[in-house]
């Protein structure tokens, strides 16, 4: 308790760019590690210590008083922690040498120059806006700020359609949310799927919950200009896409990702990475040991293979800046140092909810690392019990040593836990054998004895044990043979398939051709697995169906 | 996969003792390992691969269609198996030299032996029934089968008042059931709280949940003697407990434990455990390697600290039945060994659920071991969307280390995830900072940019490092400061303290005496940490009390 107790005499002057999520978090750490220390947050904004990541909600609605999402006022965030607060205030330049920062009241236009003993820099990204022709129009819009919300929930008001462009995870929220409110809405994404942070299996469940809440999903395109125009509602934006298609709406919201807020740190010199973001070591420090970095303006490190990753997201933003709070109080071993990130995001969609953490198979694939991938729906708790639903999950892990490398999550309930599990697995450095044996809460409401996640696991291990080839898919080179029941069967038949239901199919031998090559498929993966495993054992020559019908033969992809 | 195609030549004769968790998983894997293995289950009941956890809830009527809960009939089960079953047949002797069991018909008496190359135990646990006078009343019941369950739904049709005796797991679940079914329920438990199996904090606000949905508690007390009686309701049964107090019920319902149903393995010599449940090894193999064990009858590795440990619970149950199979028919070479158990186990009660993984408080106390504990309550999302209620979180960890010990939750929503989450990093070996680490999946409304278990491995790491000194409950020896704000604190105020609220903390801190030693709280905790900081700085010697007045004050013990 001694440095606690030397702290008052240290008079350590800390400046912080940036005050809501990593910022305010490093302040308020600061604080609390040091009485003494001369704090001070410069904000561009009028606000501080906002929910960025409520903003949508309140557009919506679902979030009625505007009020909850500003956690602090810029007073009573300064009372709280005894901190100076200068809002409407932009740090325009730093004087690494100096240890000085230079200021501009966005009011008063007038200037200043503070000094520090250390600088934390905590300016997050702002949205991309391209250089597109007709990009300033005022009906398009993106969403960062208090202010940015308070503009499109106004022009939302009167709209009655809406096009989204970019369905990253803002982008999806953003439909969800002017879908309750009724707005027609469109959604434009370059890539051929939505929700490019995932794979094809997970976007396209998502794409299918989109499309029954009468989303327009307009996909493998892209806004390519934008023109005023006319809609029934009065002005609107003409967005004309690569394919030479127009939409008319009446607001745009461009949800395409942002990028880092390095001008200050660039034209300090601090070391950037490949994507222009503040490089850092494990404290958070820039390439100036002075200045520190956290939150959507860093680079970071990927924990599971350990090369530089940028990710914008609340929670990381907000531990990194108390890792700097510590390690400018407590010292390097006192401290513990920013371990990487994995890469954990969710978002409901109406009803549905998908996420990720690790690597995706994309990510994989384009690194050509080697992986092997699981994918299995089972339900989110015990099926006998009221309630269950179904629950995707997709493992991504290493064929040398069964190492989960990532996981995706879809479904309507448990999504969350599935994917917080399996995050802490990733930091765990588990393997899909560990993951067969984790012993997870089972009551009838809560979950199964066998968990989904178990069962993922216990597939992945069939297959990396032989005991069971999986294909991503039906092809035309394997005869294929449908296990379901019958009467399933006959009332969704699957072309050039032999219906042989699973019951069946032990005295149904004999109508099999050992010179052949099969693929077996059922609903869901399960029962074709069983299937597999008796032909196999029979000398067959047997494939089956990653994740059965469901996701061989998805209502749209 | 030349393994896999041998099997069918295979025709090792594998019998299974008790067709339930254990037994039917064993065999379900066996099949698919092995087409040609010989597989029988005997069992002693009517019925094979049934729910036991989900009795309660059609008693309750939550579970509306009774079928739901057998999973398979004996006849379904050996269809897709493939399999033998052999129902209402009690195994009744091990010739463990010879390699055969004795059996008996229990409808015709009729008696046979069966030779085997592989046994397999999964006969279960016996719901306890101690001898005490006029226990045999048939108004006192056992929940274990089908057929115990129709029983005490047939019961509870005409009863008005029922007396559960013991408050553990499935103790809870009949409770809340019961007065689902608008019954008038008592609940004697031996221990001064309901659930031992958790720490008085966590079952502190279960007791209130339990009174507040009108069950009456009769804590620290236990059954003595049962004597018929007379309610309205018709013949009852006059229970008289310890403490000489009498309670006349309709019908009585004893969940007091469980025994392993040890007496075929204790007659063949094979080893058992302390509490009468069977040693295995990693692989499930009893003493005699012919002869494996699973589920609610072996005596487990606990995981945490390495000892024999009794969990009789479904998931571990389905786990190692699939485990014998695996090492059976892969060998150990490419079977995977069961790791142990962690022990976690969560009940919802009525609008809420708590639960455990891992080691209690109690259990480290008992055994001796160093632990420090940790106890926060948090929003289980962000606390600005709409929903947030509150999650309190007990960690207990290693102050050597700081390696997590054991975990337990308490809430109306998301307390099966952190349990989920914590234990999984019981299985991980996971330390406090790692849990602090955690990147878990955030948006509004499923966590917060800080998950509560995020802010429990804070706080811990507070502790750790001597940043606060929490103290479990108020003492006479510390002036006590109430930092709440003035209005909270005039409304509800705190007896023998001062409230100095936070905000007027460093202006006041003139009016403390450094002589004195003082002690914070606050109503959840937090408040009074950063009072603490704030104090400790100055050179006051104070401490901070854990998880502020909804802790050290609740409602009720
Ligand atoms: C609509 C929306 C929804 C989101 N939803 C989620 C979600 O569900 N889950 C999740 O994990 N994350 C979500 N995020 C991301 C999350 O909000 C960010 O990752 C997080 O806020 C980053 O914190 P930060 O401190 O780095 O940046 P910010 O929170 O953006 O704070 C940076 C501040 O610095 C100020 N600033 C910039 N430059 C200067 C300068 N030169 N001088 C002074 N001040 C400056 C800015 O005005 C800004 O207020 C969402 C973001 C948005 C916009
Ligand atoms: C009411 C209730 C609620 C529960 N809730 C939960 C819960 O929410 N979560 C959880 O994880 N666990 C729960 N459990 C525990 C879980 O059901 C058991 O841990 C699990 O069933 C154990 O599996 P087992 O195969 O070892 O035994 P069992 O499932 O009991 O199967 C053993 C079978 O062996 C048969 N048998 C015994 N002796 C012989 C013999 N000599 N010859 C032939 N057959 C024999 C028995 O008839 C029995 O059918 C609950 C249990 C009950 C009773
Ligand atoms: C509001 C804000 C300044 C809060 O910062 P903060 O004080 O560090 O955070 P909290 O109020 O959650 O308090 C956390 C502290 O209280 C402690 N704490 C929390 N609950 C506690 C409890 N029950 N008992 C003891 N300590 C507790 C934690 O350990 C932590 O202290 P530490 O960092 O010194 O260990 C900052 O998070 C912020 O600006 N957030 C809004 C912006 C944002 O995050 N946006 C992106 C996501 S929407
Ligand atoms: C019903 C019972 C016989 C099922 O046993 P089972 O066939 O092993 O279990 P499941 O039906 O869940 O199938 C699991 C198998 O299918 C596989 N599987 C599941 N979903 C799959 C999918 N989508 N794709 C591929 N494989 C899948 C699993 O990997 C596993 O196979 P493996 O063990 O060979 O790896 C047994 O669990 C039982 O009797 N349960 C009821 C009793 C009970 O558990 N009571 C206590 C709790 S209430």
């Amino acid at each position: 308790m001694n440095s606690s107790q030397t702290q008052p005499s240290s008079r350590l002057r800390v400046l912080i760019v940036g005050g809501v999520a990593a910022g305010a978090s490093a302040a308020a750490r600061a604080r609390r590690l040091s009485e003494g220390a001369h704090i001070t947050i410069i904000e561009r904004g009028p606000d501080v210590s906002f929910a960025n990541c409520g903003l949508p909600y309140h557009i919506g609605g679902e979030i009625a008083d505007r009020s909850r999402l500003a956690l602090h006022t810029p007073e009573s965030l300064a009372e709280l922690l005894n901190v100076e607060v200068r809002t409407r205030t932009e740090a325009v330049a730093i004087d690494a040498r100096g240890r000085t920062l230079a200021l501009r009241n966005l009011d008063t236009g007038a200037e200043e120059t503070l000094s520090y003993d250390k600088l934390v820099l905590a300016p997050g990204a702002a949205p991309l806006r391209p250089p597109l022709p007709g990009i300033d129009n005022p009906a398009i819009h993106t969403l960062r700020s208090l202010q940015d919300m308070d503009r499109i929930k106004a022009a939302a008001a009167s709209a009655r359609s809406v096009l989204i462009v970019g369905g990253g995870f803002i982008g999806l929220e953003m439909v969800e949310q002017l879908r309750h409110l009724e707005k027609q809405v469109t959604l434009v994404e370059t890539n051929d799927q939505v929700l490019p942070q995932v794979d094809a299996e997970i976007a396209g469940p998502i794409a299918s919950t989109l499309r029954t809440h009468d989303v327009e999903l307009v996909l493998g395109d892209a806004a390519e200009s934008f023109a005023p125009g006319k809609s029934p509602a009065g002005d609107a934006v003409v967005t004309r896409l690569k394919s030479g298609r127009e939409i008319t709406a009446d607001m745009v919201i461009l949800s395409i990702g942002v990028k880092p807020e390095n001008a200050l740190a660039s034209a300090a010199g601090l070391e950037l990475g490949a994507r222009g973001a503040i490089k850092v070591n494990q404290w958070m420090q820039t390439s100036d040991p002075d200045i520190y970095a956290a939150g959507d303006v860093v680079e970071g490190a990927d924990r599971i293979f350990g090369g530089a990753m940028h990710l914008a997201l609340g929670g990381p933003a907000n531990r990194q800046g108390r890792v700097i709070a510590d390690h400018i109080f407590l010292g390097p071993e006192k401290a513990h140092p920013y371990p990487g990130h994995i890469g954990t995001a969710i978002v409901r969609v109406f009803d549905m909810a998908a996420g990720v953490t690790g690597w995706t198979e994309k990510r994989l694939r384009q690194a050509g690392t080697a992986f092997e991938s699981t994918i299995v729906t089972d339900h989110q708790h015990a099926g006998y019990y009221p309630g269950a639903t179904p629950l995707t999950i997709k493992l991504l892990w290493s064929p040398a040593d069964g190492r989960l490398l990532g996981a995706q999550a879809f479904g309507a309930d448990g999504v969350d836990k599935r994917l917080d599990v399996l995050a802490t697995a990733l930091a765990g450095r588990m393997s899909i054998d560990e993951l067969a044996q984790l012993e997870l809460a089972y009551a009838p409401p809560f979950g199964s004895a066998r968990d989904v996640v178990n069962t993922a696991a216990f597939t992945a291990q069939n297959q990396r044990d032989g005991l069971v080839k999986i294909v991503p898919k039906i092809t035309a080179d394997r005869h294929l043979i449908d296990v379901r029941p019958q009467a399933v069967a006959s009332i969704d038949p699957l072309p050039d398939s032999t219906n042989i239901p699973f019951s069946d199919l032990r005295s149904r031998l004999g109508e099999l051709d050992a010179g052949k090559k099969y693929a077996v498929t059922c609903s869901l993966g399960k029962t074709s697995y069983f299937a597999a495993r008796i032909l196999m054992q029979h000398g067959f020559d047997v494939v089956s169906v990653a994740g059965g019908l469901k996701m061989s033969r998805p209502v749209e992809s």
